[in-house]
């Protein structure tokens, strides 16, 4: 089954091919009656015009780029969700792609993405992008950007994130009230804006509650990718190195998830011995045993959010109309379970 | 930054648009000098070619489209990853929708994608997908097409599978050499082909043995979903109803979690009362307490192979090659851990 041409279209009615052209394009030297007769033809032979055809005259592809560092997370995942059924609800499709936490493959996928003309580009940064003139070229180029979760202040463009320093002081806060004094944080890669933020308010609740810190209790990824070996790993270590620590914060869920795992092994009891909360609230945090303490971040609306401000902005660029970036910030929220139990 | 056009090489050279379009194209009416002041300047301007006018020329949009059930689902984003990462290899970019187990979405995303002008498309179907006039008529109009995991063997187009039915029976088998006499079946919905494939190499493995098969002890999924809080459900009414039932073969890992984790919360021993296997081998299986012994499917593998099987045709079609559909069978594993331990 070909799809079917203006030239068929053209054949049956013996008129010209430029003439059927014309007539689906409502242009006004063409009578009303051949118009009529041309599109009720294409529709009984359900006529499709050509995508790229139709894009390039309109200069819009409706579809945009989505570059997340990793596509196996459980927090990415449902983000890609988030906006793949938004976008479908506006009729766009995403092409989606993987940085694999590398900034130059970053960098190359913004220019396949330009190229391919995306109406619009989202994304969350590898761990190791420090230089923005890639993602200052779309802005520049008046490409419609939204940034999520992994972002930087640097780039003047919408963002869609939570209030990271505020959800870890909340976790920290919560292992205090539970009863620790002396707690580790394991902080994952030095650089990505929201690892710092994580640490300062870990750190700012320490020094609220008069409790003294100590940087010796802060381990940091010594690769990018933060795993469930590295939970393990620096578990070992800090129980070697500290043994009266009786808390640990762990910036995401998978690692937290690795050093619960080695406190079992170990025969180290949590919570009685030590109280461990992690971040993000992936969906295995409830079925490992004890059940981890975490903080939701909903990635899911965080999908939807970025797509909705980018739809906004594309929107509003197509009909000229100016648009300022916007920062989008959306609740976390603490959930208690075994792992830090009193 | 606005990209540079035609019409400013044009002007830069002071020669007409059509001199500088002919000149780029290799047309023979433009002098090889001008030919070579064009090139050089579009070189030095960083001239980039309209993607929607190239590809209307190549008649190819170098993205394919991809069809998976659900994205938040380990399984399913190990092969978008290895989908992805296998495009990117080639040049080629991936547009991602999700049915949500629903086939009047699928139809409609088919229609979508076609309408898209991609080259090809990859999917695995949702679980009341019953009808195939949608992907037959892919296949009629001479579109690649190549479907993974969950597929209709009445479509006429290459396949990624693993074989179900024998993984099944491994399954069983080893929970009969683990000593289990009285076996229960979660086999999730009725109808994808490999559910039923599944289950029918359960009843084979406890035939060969020389164990009854009881109908009673098979368990199918209520709703489309197949889901821990259903692996919960079930798993009580098993122990209600057959207090005898020694051993359970459950056909996804996220369900057969859903099933420790009622043996844990009811206190029946995982594996001295009752041994659990699972299958897919998803990351959180080996994390749980007792630790899910499960059949090991090669969702990456399978990713790429689907990727690597619509590239060929892709280029045999380009090259008025023709080709048939194959079949590609992946090799499963049995991985043993806690929760069948003799």
């Amino acid at each position: 089954m070909k799809p079917v041409t203006l030239k068929q279209i053209a054949g049956q009615l013996n008129i010209s091919v430029s003439t059927v052209s014309k007539a689906l394009k409502n242009y006004p030297d063409v009578s009303k009656e051949t118009k009529l007769k041309v599109k009720e033809l294409a529709k009984v032979l359900n006529y499709q015009p050509n995508a790229f055809a139709v894009n390039l005259r309109r200069k819009e592809s409706r579809t945009i780029g989505l570059i997340i560092p990793e596509i196996v997370h459980h927090f990415f995942s449902t983000i890609i969700k988030g906006i793949v059924n938004q976008a479908e609800k506006e009729g766009y499709l995403v092409i989606i792609l993987q940085s694999n936490e590398s900034y130059e493959l970053e960098k190359k996928q913004i220019n396949l993405l330009l190229n391919q003309h995306v109406d619009g580009i989202i994304i969350s940064l590898a761990n190791n992008s420090t230089n923005f003139d890639h993602l200052n070229q779309v802005v520049l180029s008046k490409k419609p950007l939204v940034m999520f979760d992994k972002i930087a202040k640097l780039v003047n463009c919408s963002k869609v994130i939570i209030n990271d320093r505020k959800a870890a002081y909340t976790a920290t806060q919560h292992l205090i009230d539970a009863g620790c004094k002396r707690i580790a944080h394991f902080r994952g890669s030095l650089l990505p804006l929201n690892s710092i933020d994580r640490f300062l308010g870990y750190r700012k609740a320490l020094l609220d509650n008069g409790l003294p810190y100590d940087p010796a209790l802060v381990y940091i990824s010594e690769c990018d990718d933060t795993s469930f070996e590295e939970g393990k790993m620096n578990t070992r270590k800090l129980l070697e190195d500290h043994d009266d620590v009786d808390g640990i914060f762990i910036s995401t869920d998978l690692v937290a998830i690795g050093a619960l795992t080695e406190c079992n092994k170990l025969g180290v009891k949590v919570p009685d011995d030590i109280k461990i909360i992690g971040f993000s609230n992936w969906f295995m945090s409830k079925v490992v045993s004890p059940a981890l303490s975490t903080i939701d971040q909903p990635g899911y609306l965080m999908g939807e959010m970025a797509f909705k401000q980018l739809y906004k902005e594309i929107t509003m660029q197509k009909n000229k109309e100016s648009y300022y970036p916007e920062i989008i910030e959306l609740e976390t929220k603490l959930i208690v379970r075994e792992s830090t139990a009193s």
